[in-house]
């Protein structure tokens, strides 16, 4: 059976509310703030922020719009006139300590009154350090999930993450890519419901992904200058938000609600004119993973 | 007698060390750190940053580039095939006290080798605290440099301030504005000779403009809530830099050198969730005065 909007909104809406709530037992403190917006234009959303011990700052958010789309946008879709909806859920987390990676994911659905779908979305993983063995774990739990769908699409939507995921102007990943993938529809190998199900595989790994690289990381050790260092690391990634994402970008131009999109933006974030790494530091070997076309499935230990 | 692209050159390169000098001695600690840099193009830059005691991250870049016109530069420009040069300084400077505003000037020279020309610029003031009387007296300092070159030059470029320094995601402008103005070359009015006198005497403005918003303001006490302020009313700064500034996206998007375009980050800034001022607070006034069309000139206190 086909799923239909509403079932897609439901779903979105019971991931947000299970990640909300693991999120904050997992932090032990923090807790989520929600702020429910309505859309002039039609729809509206409910946008949790986490101000926590563990999570310095971090947005789970669900939002299902729907109205006349605008020229503009219609027309940069390629699309004729019509009546959309839009939903989602959108996450970022940054974490405090600076051994646990910054973490996103966004899975989202898109249909018109002219019989025009699609979904589309992504996870990747953002370390300020990265450890090796946890990108292979995560890579491998991605494509666990990918195969259940097609045996191509790991590679496909891994290497569309390399090139998504990537800070340009610095010839930089943002870090150690992940999955994405946009205006994936029904085809001769998959139904409608079956896409569906393999979003919903890719939103419910969500916490498989997430709960060992906080529970490894949250209580390790750390110094002033890995502090200094996470900082710096996140400036890089307001960079690609601010610059080069799609999403915020739409959503900056298209009078979005400006809260809601900016919940990506760190809590705290520092530059630094020409910064250098020291030779033989952790800081350098993570810069040196900062590339595309790493292929972290088969990364074995020096 | 017409200034050619060598008497430019060496006036904005005598800009450069003039500031930079003054601006060492204000600070009383921080020495400006030089890069000279080359383009692969043609051309290249003095790039130089202070780190100081008061002025917290600084840049004073010169560049003076030339060579053949990219394409899609030459098509969005709107002009023929051609060899250019393009020459300027740009200044950013982010105090430590919260009470010092943020200011940023640039003056520019565009030629090609098809006898097309024009000259642009700015200088605009982004307080953290807004202080009235020193927005009038900036605006009047303005004004009287506009006088000498037309009596409508500082309504006009005034609102080009106004329409260009705002961050329009946030409906909010970025500071008290300042003039902006962009290929202006000799018409009925005024030689190129005057043209070039006027952006001298712009730029030969910027010292007494910033000595006293800094001097009157660099010790004053402070409080960490004034710091969050700060940090926070700084990245609004970077959202109006990465997000609108056409400078930024142009430089950012033809493999300008990153460093040098991004000295114009603050060395911290901090991201609040929907962050709400208190009501009477000098925040809350601040926030009042972020509005496009102000007349500062005839401001009169309460």
């Amino acid at each position: 059976m086909k799923p239909n909007l509403d079932q897609i909104i439901a779903y979105f809406k019971s991931l947000q509310d299970t990640i909300c709530k693991r999120l904050e037992t997992l932090d032990t403190e923090g807790q989520f703030q929600e702020d429910l917006w309505e859309r002039p234009g039609g729809g509206g959303g409910r946008t949790r922020i986490i101000e926590g011990k563990h999570i310095e700052k971090g947005g789970v958010n669900f939002s299902a719009i729907h109205g006349k789309m605008p020229t503009n946008i219609q027309e940069s879709l390629g699309l004729a006139p019509n009546d959309f909806s839009a939903t989602g859920v959108s996450i970022v987390l940054h974490p405090k300590n600076p051994f646990v990676p910054i973490i996103h994911m966004n899975v989202r659905y898109f249909e018109t009154d002219q019989n025009v779908y699609w979904f589309g979305g992504g996870i990747d993983v953002t370390p300020h350090y990265i450890n090796e063995k946890e990108a292979r774990n995560f890579h491998q739990q991605l494509k666990d999930v990918c195969d259940t769908f097609n045996d191509t699409t790991y590679e496909e939507y891994k290497n569309w993450a390399d090139r998504y995921f990537h800070i340009k102007h610095r010839k930089e990943s943002r870090g150690i890519g992940g999955v994405f993938f946009d205006r994936l529809s029904a085809d001769e190998s998959n139904s409608k419901e079956e896409v569906f199900s393999f979003v919903k595989n890719l939103g419910n790994t969500f916490l498989k992904i997430y709960e060992p690289l906080f529970k490894n990381n949250y209580s390790k050790d750390y110094t002033e200058d890995n502090i200094y260092w996470r900082n710096l690391r996140r400036s890089r990634y307001v960079e690609f938000n601010l610059v080069w994402d799609r999403g915020t970008k739409f959503g900056l131009q298209t009078n979005g609600r400006i809260e809601s999109i900016l919940m990506s933006m760190p809590p705290l974030a520092q530059w630094q004119y020409d910064h250098k790494v020291k030779e033989g530091s952790a800081e350098e070997k993570t810069l040196q993973y900062l590339k595309k076309k790493l292929d972290w499935l088969n990364y074995k230990e020096a």
